[in-house]
């Protein structure tokens, strides 16, 4: 089974970028190689690129180390594969949390690819389905991807402000749309990367939209995004008075935390749709039975609502609050957003990140 | 506010019954009194009561003692109040789990009873909306019900093994209907009281039923049953082998017990509906992200639904597998009950309990 096809692709791309040398540490620059372009991919010189919660949990778990995180990439496309199409050498392009898929499981024809039955193949650590290489993210001068996962810019937004809507945005973007919010009463709980993209979509998608933080703080930004109404979770008799009030409560939280005052607050039939995995869920499955309440989850976005996002994005003039930050600056950026003081998303600007020395010489 | 009502009806019925007299008691033979007949009322002699293991749990809690447990009636109306035309003296009757609710909340109007927001008056160890008396059930030769919360009884079925429609019926077409089976694959966890029932029905309704259960013995019984396949739920690699196959599967187990065999088995979209209320539900999150499957619970039924269920049934033939019992025999019911032993739900018939000896006399 040595194909010609893994010889034709034998040859690999120098890259760069920013890695955890081995569990828990500090980011710094390190050399590696990526593939060569088969004849469906594009190269995207990277501009930008986000900081999602996840990088971090990476950087901490189980993953497969030396690790380039990433996977909130905009850039522009370098080089095409023989076959490709859909973009041109100059497009602006952007790339997400997914890159392969099996691409004929039931999921994967709905272009629901987040639910391939055989696994998706993640932006990093993710393991090449053919070639059994590991994926290498987006902190990173360059990546190589197939175009079915790649999309064109969306028009008149700012660049570094789009590379969020790839993590945060569609997978806040995917669950409001699954319950289709439209005229419903939504809560987002907590104000972060994700819950500042929910709030923004649940309000555009004209849902009547209650923000639960724990931040005294963040009330009044959320009513600056959009929400209709702002409430302290931590205040007793307010989380009362919410009861069986809300269609959908989309929790953004990662963190574990007690889930029955958000149960309480359901509507009959009513979904919690909880985005944080935490290790377990905490609460009364009483407050299931006596509403026919549900608990739910959901994963990122396929190619399908991917696209649909990223046209809603450019229709309403919608982008993630970014603070752009150097290379240099990606670990005092990390510890700010385990403090939680992000408003509200980190974007690496691409262009500060320098090429190995022996390059330059 | 003692108002006329309250003295209108002061005279008070004798009854007499089965109850627990302190909490974890066996049941012994005791008197009581019921409500005389508002405009609205029926009394109802009581022919045969299902014995549900919430009857056990309602024993073993904290409910309100002398405790006359009972919500599976069948019987024969005998007196009506002023303003009852449902029913006519002599007619069959079935009485459930509710026996008030608040009439004007979003599920009442909806005849989702069940879900009232100011929640329902339970058959026994409920509180009069109206005069605050505690609720005595069907273990007991007598009921006192308004006739929103009385059915006419189906018609071509026996009455003994009717009684157990009113709960672990209802309690499983509930969700089935919610859920809209027909069609679709469904798993059935667990065979007893309401599990063989939920098995009748989803076949009855047209999905491709799937029985899981510990008890190799039950596997052939679910085949009588209605199933399309019966799997051993200890046996890993049968299960492993159910993997994202199921639209539905309902949960009948009482006792806690790990939920991710279940869960994997659910397809995209798939809910877990979890029939027993443990004091908490076992499972990995990350099962709900990666199918974006949902858990959920259900709660008895509504008048609404209870009516749609015994026409159902007459239509279809439909009725519980029971083992009529004597009064005097309760309690060693309660002990196979506890046990597992029972085929699958006993029903006391309600004519073998012997009026007291002073009324004799």
């Amino acid at each position: 089974m040595s194909s010609t096809f893994v010889k034709q692709h034998r040859s690999k791309r120098p890259g760069y970028g920013l890695a955890a040398l081995v569990q828990g540490d500090r980011l710094v620059p390190w050399e590696f190689e990526r593939r060569e372009l088969r004849p469906n991919d594009i190269a995207v010189k990277i501009q930008f690129c986000g900081v999602c919660h996840s990088d971090l949990h990476a950087i901490r778990g189980n993953s497969r180390f030396p690790l380039v995180p990433g996977h909130e990439m905009v850039g522009e496309v370098t080089a095409i594969g023989v076959d490709v199409t859909k973009f041109q050498i100059g497009d602006a392009v952007v790339v997400g949390t997914i890159i392969d898929s099996c691409g004929y499981c039931s999921s994967c024809k709905r272009q629901l690819e987040q639910y391939c039955l055989e696994g998706v193949t993640t932006t990093y650590d993710g393991i090449d389905r053919f070639d059994g290489s590991i994926m290498r993210g987006g902190y990173s001068n360059e990546y190589v991807v197939d175009t079915h996962f790649a999309y064109h810019m969306p028009t008149g937004l700012d660049p570094a402000s789009v590379a969020p809507l790839l993590c945060a945005g569609v997978t806040t973007w995917s669950p409001l749309r699954q319950w289709n919010v439209t005229g419903k009463t939504v809560g987002i709980v907590g104000l972060g990367g994700l819950g500042h993209m929910a709030v923004k979509f649940a309000h555009a998608l004209g849902a009547y939209v209650t923000l639960f933080s724990t931040s005294e703080g963040k009330l009044a930004d959320a009513i600056v995004l959009g929400a209709d109404k702002a409430i302290l979770s931590t205040d007793e008799a307010q989380m009362v008075a919410q009861a069986s009030r809300f269609d959908l409560i989309l929790d953004t939280v990662s963190a574990r935390h007690p889930l029955d005052p958000y149960l309480r607050s359901l509507k009959l039939d009513g979904t919690l749709c909880c985005l944080g995995i935490p290790k377990a869920m905490d609460f009364s499955p009483f407050l299931l039975t006596t509403g026919r309440r549900r608990i739910a989850s959901s994963g990122v976005g396929g190619t399908l609502e991917t696209q649909e996002m990223l046209d809603f994005c450019s229709k309403h003039n919608i982008a993630a609050d970014v603070e752009v930050i150097t290379a240099a600056n990606i670990n005092e950026g990390f510890e700010r957003l385990k403090r939680g003081e992000v408003h509200y998303r980190l974007v690496i600007d691409m262009s500060t990140l320098n090429a190995p020395a022996k390059n330059a010489a």
